[in-house]
């Protein structure tokens, strides 16, 4: 049965070495993960045991002011919980309604986002706001749209004709995306 | 595409009539789904836009001494975080280790139990414990073993023989499951 | 292709060397699993070729007067079939409601458990009684109710709270899960 | 809950009118299913409460001599086990392969079939046989290669050049396949 | 099983009354569906027989000079074969590496980008081109990152603080996106 | 995070180490697959970056005459388009149906096909005939049906009952399936 369990890929572990520490993440654990340039922190809850178990999750903190830009998961979906502070939290449909869904949320408070649709979050309040991020996969992945955009090597061009604007405005952003 | 949404299944609601609320749940939206038996109460986060994104979540409360039962989610893993005080949370592994693995969490621990394996909260402290559990399915199921085994209508000496005890045993745990 | 099937985990096995065996079990593969205690035995049906595919098989054999306590499947549903005798097969819904399902079979006779539902079998018949179990899953785990209560770790005051009783019942149940 | 059960389709009976008949397949509710013309009967288990739970059953019962010629189920694989008798039971791989892999079946062995893969049953023996046969899928779906070949509407050109051979032999063959 | 099919939701008309073209797709049967601003159109092959099955198709059509602009599909990956004409074909990783992989594709070539990943397409070529796409669902949804940034309802400063910019940039780009 | 892509089997190339070919396929890297005897030619193409993504696809050629014999994909859907000449394409339903569905398909139409069903490619026209098959698997195999049957080491009495015919014409098709 173990042998069925690594072929499967369900485990890459000897079962018998298993051990509570697999299946529990303190803050100790919390790995730093995303940038600070937006002034939010993003901290992964690092747990082995839950590696096939289609779950992921993830403590977001945002200083008054502080963003979690526009972003995506490319392979999860999304539903957090206000720890505390508020937060203005909200994604947009697809193509081509591009439908705002946005709530300010409390402390206790839980918002969804289904699958593959870009959301973000904003502390536009006073005092510093945390929230408890659950993802619908092991492997959800991360797109910040601004990065992938600016950050990444797609030419000027292409860049000014998405935007509908001219190469001059797309080097003033982009300037900001490539610290020299 | 709307349309193909529908056959698919993947909504039921006219997708022009969706609002905000459908991805939002706050407290007033939380619904009591456990009996208070045990001294705790399982309030479950609904949210409709999450119906087909396989996440479903609750928010337990534990009173001091209170305990929620060994159960198991017939079709889910879980991860829970505690929100306030300490619990001490565990689960059992297969037939035929029936190994323990379990920790005391104290506030901002996360504790994770594979698919469909018995697990149980304790709040062996003195303060009131709240966590927030997080299930990989939008329809987890609950299974508590103490009810399936005493609540329902399992013949006596089938239970007797399970216990590896006598009918009179049985019959005076299963009166207190049964309130005439 | 082949490098594909493997990187799939279709497949852990040269292909080149896969023969009739690896989708064969005669009585001689049939394998021991399950203990005595409740005087039945569960043959596992070991099939090397069935690995991917979701199916797993095992043969029950029941004395006269001997059960297979309450348990369930981890990760699947269950279908059996009377192979010889008659037994008392029952599953319980899940809470609130847990509602007895069950059925006398006889030779022939299908009873079906839905994913993950607790069940159990019983010979309460003067003859020998033998099935043939189906599950979902290669790797479907076992969990036995009694075992998973008493066999393991579990604080004696949690299975007091539990079970609505006093510690001293529960260490003399406990007594006969832990031969000394 | 109930809500959330039949948007996702797991279930479009009210689940309050649920029985235990409804997980039930004794011989009354064996249906046939196959045409006789190969000496054999095939009857389908019907259970609707496995309608979700990716599993269907078959008895299948063959005369001295008869066969169950080549086929297979698009959406499942299958083993089977022989009540009774002794079959030849064997399935062919992939292309170009086109490897036999097989097996003299007797009372209590079993044999399994990949996904969507060739095979065929054959009592080339002098007694009864019977199997019982799973299929991994509640929609597994039956093409018997002959059938599919010549009782249909292709093209006798077509066949002729898929055989190798010419529109007399084919039109011989399909005689057979439209009876007058 | 027809009933069973039903349930299931694998189709959702009378499979007696299923005809040839509920399989096919002519040029007839293309339907526009994407917004002609940037000199590109995205004509969707609409086949209702594959509903269920995992896949969708659409034909684009490049003038010179046009994009597609940067996008992505929640809920698939893509494949797009050159039918004509050359492009400039690339998605960029996640985060943090937001990497570019790309090539400039001609006739006969075929480019993949895995699930949910950003991509474009850019005919900088002197002559018109055109693609055939494939996708992994039969509804994988369509997000244009410029517009799903600039013509919805995201407020001014969360998008000025997105783009490390001023409200002023933010606004004259937003203008295009927004025709009085 | 790059440890769990492996762990789920998204991956077994260092990330570090991808590059753009990983996504690409030209001309070059067709590889012939399916053997000339039916006068077409069907060239895979080879994207590894495409493993997990759960498609494939393929260029098939018919001269004139030529045909692609009924075959069926067991793990797969597929959808062709025709991209230059005519060709007659069709699939047949199952048991006991058996039911032709198909069209003469011109360059830009698209025919699909369900999941495991039997279909062929006929190129009754003057001029040669190319396709391109998208199918549903990263690994969706092929089974010819004539070679299933008369390729392999079926024994002759089973075909012959199978074929509703005699061993003399079985052995006659035959010998053109084992070139001596």
């Amino acid at each position: 049965m173990y042998y069925a369990v690594r072929v499967n890929g369900l485990s890459c572990k000897d079962p018998a070495a298993v051990v509570s520490d697999d299946f529990f993440a303190g803050a100790d654990k919390l790995r730093d993960e995303v940038s600070e340039r937006y002034g939010f922190s993003a901290l992964t809850v690092q747990i082995p045991g839950l590696n096939t178990q289609g779950q992921r999750y993830a403590r977001v903190d945002l200083a008054p002011g502080a963003i979690f830009p526009p972003h995506y998961h490319p392979r999860a979906a999304e539903t957090a919980l206000v720890l505390e502070g508020s937060v203005y939290f909200g994604f947009v449909s697809s193509y081509p309604d591009n439908k705002l869904f946005s709530k300010v949320l409390h402390k206790g408070d839980v918002f969804a986002v289904p699958q593959g649709l870009m959301h973000f979050l904003y502390n536009n309040g006073t005092a510093p706001a945390t929230l408890y991020a659950s993802l619908s996969s092991q492997n959800p992945g991360l797109v910040l749209l601004a990065d992938a955009l600016f950050a990444g090597a797609l030419p000027d061009d292409l860049l000014a004709k998405t935007l509908l604007t001219d190469k001059h405005t797309v080097d003033n952003i982009r300037a900001n995306f490539r610290p020299s």
